[in-house]
């Protein structure tokens, strides 16, 4: 056999930022990004994608930016802002990844320039992929507005959109060249989206770190309380067990590991089910929990460790089952997330369990008849409440 | 400022493989790879993704590749090919992509299965760039089926189709997971497939390889006879200055540094203003020279070294020149193509010249007086020749 060898490495690095205001005047993080990267004998430009619904409870956030970049900065501002509708829908169809790939063209944005986007993880990660395409990679910076992509979807390495309702089922692996994370976005979330960011924190707690979960089963009054203080403390550190698990592993997922996922099976399906009427970290919640159920009924956790998990989401006032989730026998709708997810990762099935708080236990497949019993538990619990 | 630090590396290989009639029956190259590769408990799959060209003459390409996957491979087919019209029409539009993409999902092709690509240069950009995006990146084969992307787009990291006329304005970097250049294909060669792809061997000697020049210019009769070992040799050398130049260099051009160009700001325009009737490679050709009158006039290259270099191009049966070429003033359409270079490149303005033969120097500008001076040079030599 006749070949030539190719063989190399590419270095990636990033910083997220943790910021108040980030456009305020006074507030030099960004700036100092921006003068930090300045290319002598280059126009660089900036264009924002903005999710629709922060603009609606930051009606000065585009005077703010344009004052901002008023200022001495070496990067020129795109005058039109491209606002996108906000949620699940901003991904669902190739149409806004069309319409910023437009934008990009029309305003000669090159591999030099930026794309900024500040939202929701719909937003960045559309964003995000527009960007990773345009000119074979456009420098993207992250602006998450919300406490699920603060901690969780916006500090990572992937984008995508969805395919026919399959989620992400196209996109890239394309690490930002900055986050920053504004806590100012946290204190006019709704409390629907302030809650469902919790699940992934508590997730990565139950199957890496038994301390964090700990902390946020104390923490959990002062969560419901919608202290910042509390709250920025949770979104640090479950950022940092992100950013750390993916330089650890394999970052693009070129092999056969596994990213940081638990609960996600069934709760990509549910949302999709659900027509996205569920929110990602609603769906997670309860992903967690009938995974967490299986594990016991399989004889793999206590039976009193998932008592106390559905406790911890019962208080933060997660809805902790859905008719959507039920799984009644092998056709049931929901178990087509378990080929989806397979197809998605590749491979062969791999789902993590938990075998104690703190740590997870991946296995290779789900026995439907426990399952239907995981979502039985979880449809009596429910029951208990609303009783 | 308060931050987390992000940093790591991602490993990227595989092989470019010279081979002759890779899907024979007795030709073991293409399924030890697979072998090699296999995963137990993992079901992986197939799809070929096929230039319609390649099959107009090569019919009984399907048959032998359906033979081949009889044999004991631990890999499926996907029953079905997809057949896709060559040429740079591949990738004009998304509709092709948008196909493979539909393909990829019906037939359940995860990241752990492969796309593979027999064809042009223009049919592996798409179905690489598809390949790329689907799942976030599916184990993606080449098999180049013309000396141009034998010896250069076929071997190297990018991936892409084309917006609104702009060449590879959307696309991706990403490795292919091995690269067969099967020599059978090039027997079958239009005369200027064959010929179009020798341009970007002769780029790469004068900008890097003296020798390697040198020596293509001495078998350039046998290049024009079309004999299958020399061009066996030059196709292996290119490749092999290209894989060298990616993992010595910036493989993603991350930063500022630049890809193996020179005369391709003007080519990639003139392709467009042809509307793809000129070949990538004989515009490269046309390009090549452009810049080389230029290095010449500007007084950077010997004007004597400009005219062997013509000579080399005339002899092998290259077009030196063509209306859309010429530079009249600062208008000339074929000068935008300086504009969209730069923007594709990102930066500041950078294009490659000549100081002598094998040795490239990076300019910042160039000036309108002398370009157009440079190209009726070559309207000139066009004059001479079909006098």
């Amino acid at each position: 056999m006749d070949f030539l060898e190719q063989s190399f490495n590419v270095h990636f690095d990033y910083r997220v930022y943790f910021t108040s205001n980030i456009f305020d005047a006074f507030n030099m993080d960004f700036n100092s990004f921006l003068k930090e990267r300045s290319q002598p004998s280059t126009v660089q430009k900036i264009l924002f994608v903005i999710d629709e619904g922060v603009l609606n409870t930051h009606t000065e956030l585009t005077h703010q930016i344009r004052s901002y970049f008023n200022n001495d900065l070496p990067v020129s501002l795109v005058k039109d802002f491209m606002v996108i509708p906000g949620g699940e829908e901003a991904k669902n169809s190739s149409r806004n990844f069309d319409l910023i790939i437009e934008a990009i063209d029309k305003n000669g944005i090159d591999r030099h320039s930026y794309v900024a986007a500040i939202g929701g993880g719909s937003v960045l990660d559309l964003a995000g992929y527009a960007s990773a395409v345009a000119h074979r990679g456009i420098k993207h910076i992250r602006i998450p507005t919300t406490v699920l992509s603060q901690n969780d979807s916006g500090v990572g390495v992937k984008n995508g959109i969805n395919y026919k309702g399959k989620k992400n089922f196209i996109g890239t692996f394309a690490p930002p060249v900055a986050v920053f994370n504004d806590d100012r976005f946290l204190a006019t979330l709704s409390e629907r989206d302030w809650r469902a960011g919790i699940a992934e924190a508590i997730k990565v707690g139950l199957i890496k770190d038994a301390g964090f979960y700990h902390w946020i089963e104390q923490n959990a009054d002062q969560l419901i309380d919608r202290d910042r203080g509390t709250m920025n403390i949770l979104i640090r550190q479950c950022a940092a067990l992100h950013l750390q698990h993916i330089a650890s592993g394999d970052p693009f997922e070129l092999g056969s590991s596994r990213p940081l996922d638990f609960g996600h099976w069934s709760a990509h399906k549910l949302e999709q089910l659900s027509e996205f009427k569920v929110l990602h970290g609603e769906a997670v919640a309860m992903g967690i929990l009938l995974d967490t159920f299986y594990s016991a009924l399989s004889g793999l956790l206590p039976m009193q460790k998932a008592e106390r998990i559905i406790q911890l989401f019962i208080k933060l006032g997660f809805e902790i089952t859905n008719p959507l989730l039920d799984v009644q026998d092998e056709n049931s709708e929901i178990l087509k997330g378990l080929q989806e997810f397979r197809e998605h990762l590749g491979g062969r099935l791999t789902v993590m369990l938990l075998s104690d708080i703190g740590i997870g236990e991946e296995v290779h497949d789900l026995d439907v008849a426990l399952l239907k019993k995981a979502s039985e538990k979880l449809d009596e619990y429910q029951y208990e409440m609303t009783k």
